[in-house]
This record gives structure tokens, C-alpha cells and sequence, in this order.
């Protein structure tokens, strides 16, 4: 692995972070990373975080038009409560704050007591829970669905809201509606390795795949024999419509877990596509990239989103963060 | 991998990139990605190629601001003339076209061939040849230095000349002043495995680290044990600036190869710029990600442009393309 040793990669990430991003101020000792210009006055603020390792999520989706702010926890762990009054307490302008959490039993139980903490401190606060993994309810980490590719989602189109000045009650209602119309299924082709491990974290033989595996690659359904692009497409197409069935265009985000070159991610999207097209849903935008992580683990996920038409519209409004980026 | 067979993953990646940006026109059979508006009336064109296996290099810079058109040939194998004739007819508005071309003998060949057919059609060509990887002077596929990172300096930095208006001998003078002022040096952690061979194309066994690696997985200067992240950011830039003495504040790329992890790299980025402030050398922008990859390797490359003002206004310059993608 390209590290120093396991016990200061997120700090060093975070240092190199900051030296990338001067439109960023991270705090690196307390593990906060905040849009520099906040708190925007009148502005809700939107703050989420996790366990690090699933980068770009959630640091690189800081900045106007999306995150307010993120907490990184250390790899595959929880960030801590003190971590999220301080980010809440950074970016609240008095509009009130949203956190966006991935339902992960640490993440839900630390963000439940910092919005706690933060309200007797007089910042109102609203919380998401994203639960889009239609693969396993409940697991290793989780009671109810896993959160996973739909949290870009639900950072974009609620931060969008948010930008346009939305109050709080709005701006929980579009990210509360983008959970409900949003579903994901994900495969892994080899497993992830943790710096503290320093090689793979499960045992996944070549020529098997893990059928819909979790971004701390956590088990999924079963294990089954290597599958094709198109068969892995048919799959995880069919596994998400089997929970959602859109009324509306989707949303389309084609992720891959960090390990799989875009290469790959390109020709699993013509795979996505053609069953969609095949199913009769109609896709109206697309992002295909490595965007929720699972460190070095080759695998791809499946993202819908059912987007009306404000969803739509806040799909494609301005974004200005490390990862994401467009429009003004 | 998650591909369908490897005679169709070049082709498969070309549907499915064709389906994500609607604002690119991909020719999936002869293989030319050109963006939507162009001829552009009045501009110089920029068209550039190679093998695939690098994305998104080079099909993920076409749109204003950078390429013009693009030449996937098979992984790793350079284009044929056909299609870079092809991509100057469709991109030529009268102004001319600049070729970007890594030196590589393949690339350099079919690029030298592709020019003189494409001004026996009456299109004025120039050609700029991206040399900057110090790691070694020829190898198995480049006589002098290889051509890497820095190529997205030449695109984008040229591109943005294109884009505001320069006519080709001030595009092609831009392109020639970032190839000098330019210089890169990479490492392997782990060998790439293309389609074709199923498996990892060299071997490189734990614990050790190609040192000088290219970006096809070819042999660097040597194979050593491996280090730590800030030693080989100490040994990465050193290497750069043995051949390059910086003048001027610089512009910073820390490139993963497809299997390094976001944390990772921008942990790397903290020990590079350490470095490099060690060394005095001021950093005036620093772009962090995997851009110009082999596949699936792990590891990372430094690439180090010496900006002068008008190099660092260009690189400000809007952009739009699926990678990158800032400003208006």
C-alpha cells in the first residue's frame, strides 16, 4: 500500500487533502472538512461523514452546491459526535442543519447523539437516513437496508435545494424523497485491504464473485462463479427493479469500488443501459466513476434514482466540489 | 474483470460512454471520439490517441477546453492512422490540428503517417510529441523518454489556447513549451492485468515496487523493497527534479494508476508537497486522482510542469469534459 503506517492514514489523506484543496479547511487534528466560505448566510448546511476508505465520499463532496461539511471517521469506523457538533457548529448560519447519515449501526447511534449535543447548543437539526441496498436487511453493520451509492445522490440533490435557499423542512423533504425513490445493488470481483490489515479483508477466490457485497465488503446474497459484464448487469439491474419500480426517468449512477478501471466501468454502463432499455426505463442522466468506494476492492454497483421533474432540476444544477463538478 | 469477452471491451467501453455523455459523439466502430459541436468555426483542433487501458486518457478530455477528438486503439496497442485521418476531417474547421502524441514508436509511427494523409486531404497538421518520463531514456516500446502524465498537462493547457482563439503555430508553441517544462516519474505496487491475458502482466511479487514503472507496466529503472509512502515521494520527486530545475511555481499532478485508493493518493500528495517544500519549490495548483492509469496497477506517479503566468491562466481556464471539468 502507498502509506506511511496504518495508524496515520486519514490524517495524512486529510493533510494532503488540504494542500489539494485551498477552497477547503480541514481541520485535520479533529477531522472536520468544511467549505471555507461557511456558514453561507441563510443557507441550510448540509453535513455528513463515515468511515474513511470510501473516498471520494463524503470529503469530496464538500463545497457549494453539495456538503457544507464531513466528518471522516477512521477507516470503515464511525466518525464520533464530537466530530459532527463541531462540523454542525462550523457551517450553521441559523438556517438549520441537515446530516446525512448511511444507515450503519455506529454512524445512526453517533449522529443521533450529536444532533443531541447540537441542539442544546441551539443548532436545529434535521436527519436523513440513506438505506439503498437492496441486496441484504440487516447485516454484520446494519439493522434495515445499508446505505451505499445513493448517498450522492441524496447530497446533490439536497445540497442543490439547499444552495437555492430551501429551509430546513424542504431540504430533509428532498433528500427524505430521493431515499424513498432510490436503490442499489453492488458486486465485488476481488476483496478490499485495510491498511490495519494490510492485505484482504475476506477471501474471495479468483473466478468467484461476491453478489451483492457491501461497500466495507461485507457479504452480500451468495457467492456465485465469474459472471459477464452483461450477466452482472441483468443481475443487479433486475435485483434494484425488483424494489423500485420507476415512474420517472432515473437517475443512473454506474459506481465503481475503486479497484475496476473505468475501462471496465464504461462497458458495465453499455451492459446497464441495454437492460434498462430492455426493462423499459428510461434514463435521463448518467455518472459512471469510482464515486462510493470501498478502498481497493474490483467490483461495481448499481445505482436508481426515480427523479422527478424538481429532482431533475436539482440533478443539474451547479456543483463545485473535489469530485464533483458542473455548471457555474 | 468485469468485461464480457476481451475482443469486445474496447468496443463495450465506447457504447457505454457514448450512453453517459450525450455531448460526445463516439463512432464505436471506427473507434473516434469527437466532441458534439464540433468543427468548432475558426478554432485549431486538438486530436489525440493511443492505446486504451489509460482512462481517461485520452476519450475522458474531449469537449471544450481540451480535445477535440479522441483514438482509442486496442489496450495498450497504439491507433491506426485510419482513425486519427478520420478524427482530423471531423474535427478541421479550416484553422488546422495539433496532434498529441506519447512517445511511444507505435503512436509515433501511425501519428507521423495519419499527418501526411490528412494533408494530402488538405488539413494543416501539426504534431507535438509528450516525452517527460525521467524513469528511463528508451525502453522496450519508446526510443528517449515515455510519454505520461504530463500529457494532460499538453491537453489541457493547449486545449485552452485552442479554445480561446490562438492559431495552430501558437497552439502548437504552447504544447512544445509544456512538454519542456514538464517531467514525471512513477512506481508500480502491483502489476496491471489486461484482458487479453486474464491475469497480471508482469510480475511483481508483495513487498516489492516497480521503481520508474511506466504506464503499460513496463520495467523501470528498478525493483525494490518496498517503501514507504513519504520515502517514495522524497525518491519520486527527486527523480523529477534531477532533469527538470523548476523556475517557476508549478503545477502539480499526483496520478494513481487505477488501483490506488483515493485515500491513498491524497495521503501521497501530503508527502509530495512536504518534498517538494523541502526542496523550494512553490506549488501553484495540484490536481489529485487517477487520470492517466494502466488498468488495475496500484501505484502512483509524479508529474511537475513549471507554470509561467500564461501556462498558469490556461490551466484556469475553463474546461468540460467527462474528466475534467471546471470554470463556466
Amino acid at each position: 500500500m502507498l502509506i506511511n503506517v496504518p495508524e496515520t492514514v486519514v490524517a495524512d489523506a486529510l493533510r494532503g487533502l488540504a494542500a489539494a484543496h485551498p477552497e477547503l479547511t480541514v481541520d485535520v487534528e479533529r477531522r472536520v472538512v468544511v467549505r471555507r466560505d461557511a456558514p453561507v448566510a441563510g443557507k441550510v448546511a448540509l453535513v455528513s461523514g463515515g468511515g474513511s476508505g470510501h473516498e471520494p465520499l463524503h470529503a469530496g463532496f464538500v463545497g457549494p452546491g453539495m456538503l457544507d461539511a464531513a466528518c471522516p471517521g477512521e477507516v470503515f469506523t464511525s466518525p464520533v459526535p464530537d466530530q459532527m457538533v463541531r462540523a454542525a457548529a462550523a457551517v450553521d448560519s441559523g438556517a438549520g442543519v441537515l446530516f446525512v447519515v448511511k444507515n450503519y449501526t455506529g454512524d445512526v447511534l453517533n449522529f443521533e447523539m450529536a444532533a443531541e449535543l447540537a441542539e442544546d447548543e441551539g443548532v436545529r437539526v434535521a436527519k436523513v437516513l440513506v438505506d439503498d441496498d437492496v441486496a441484504v436487511t440487516d447485516s454484520l453493520y446494519t439493522a434495515g437496508r445499508r446505505g451505499t451509492g445513493a448517498t450522492l445522490f441524496v447530497e446533490k440533490l439536497a445540497g442543490a435545494a439547499a444552495e437555492e435557499g430551501a429551509p430546513l423542512e424542504r431540504v430533509e423533504a428532498v433528500a427524505r424523497r430521493v431515499v424513498e425513490r432510490s436503490r442499489s445493488f453492488g458486486v465485488a470481483l476481488s476483496a478490499c485491504s485495510t491498511p490495519a490489515k494490510g492485505g484482504p479483508t475476506f477471501d474471495l477466490p479468483p473466478g468467484e464473485l461476491e453478489f451483492g457485497v457491501g461497500i466495507h465488503g461485507e457479504p452480500g446474497r451468495e457467492r456465485r462463479a465469474m459472471m459477464t459484464s452483461g450477466e452482472i448487469a441483468e443481475a443487479a439491474v433486475d435485483a434494484v427493479l425488483d424494489d423500485l419500480r420507476p415512474a420517472d426517468p432515473v437517475l443512473l449512477l454506474v459506481n465503481g469500488m475503486g479497484g475496476t478501471p473505468l475501462l471496465e466501468l464504461y462497458g458495465f454502463n453499455a451492459e446497464v443501459r441495454r437492460v434498462l432499455a430492455e426493462r423499459r426505463v428510461p434514463v435521463a442522466r448518467t455518472l459512471v466513476g469510482n464515486y462510493v468506494t470501498s478502498l481497493d476492492m474490483a467490483g461495481a454497483s448499481v445505482t436508481l434514482c426515480a427523479a422527478d421533474e424538481e429532482l431533475l432540476r436539482l440533478w443539474d444544477a451547479p456543483v463545485r466540489t473535489p469530485a464533483l463538478r458542473w455548471g457555474r
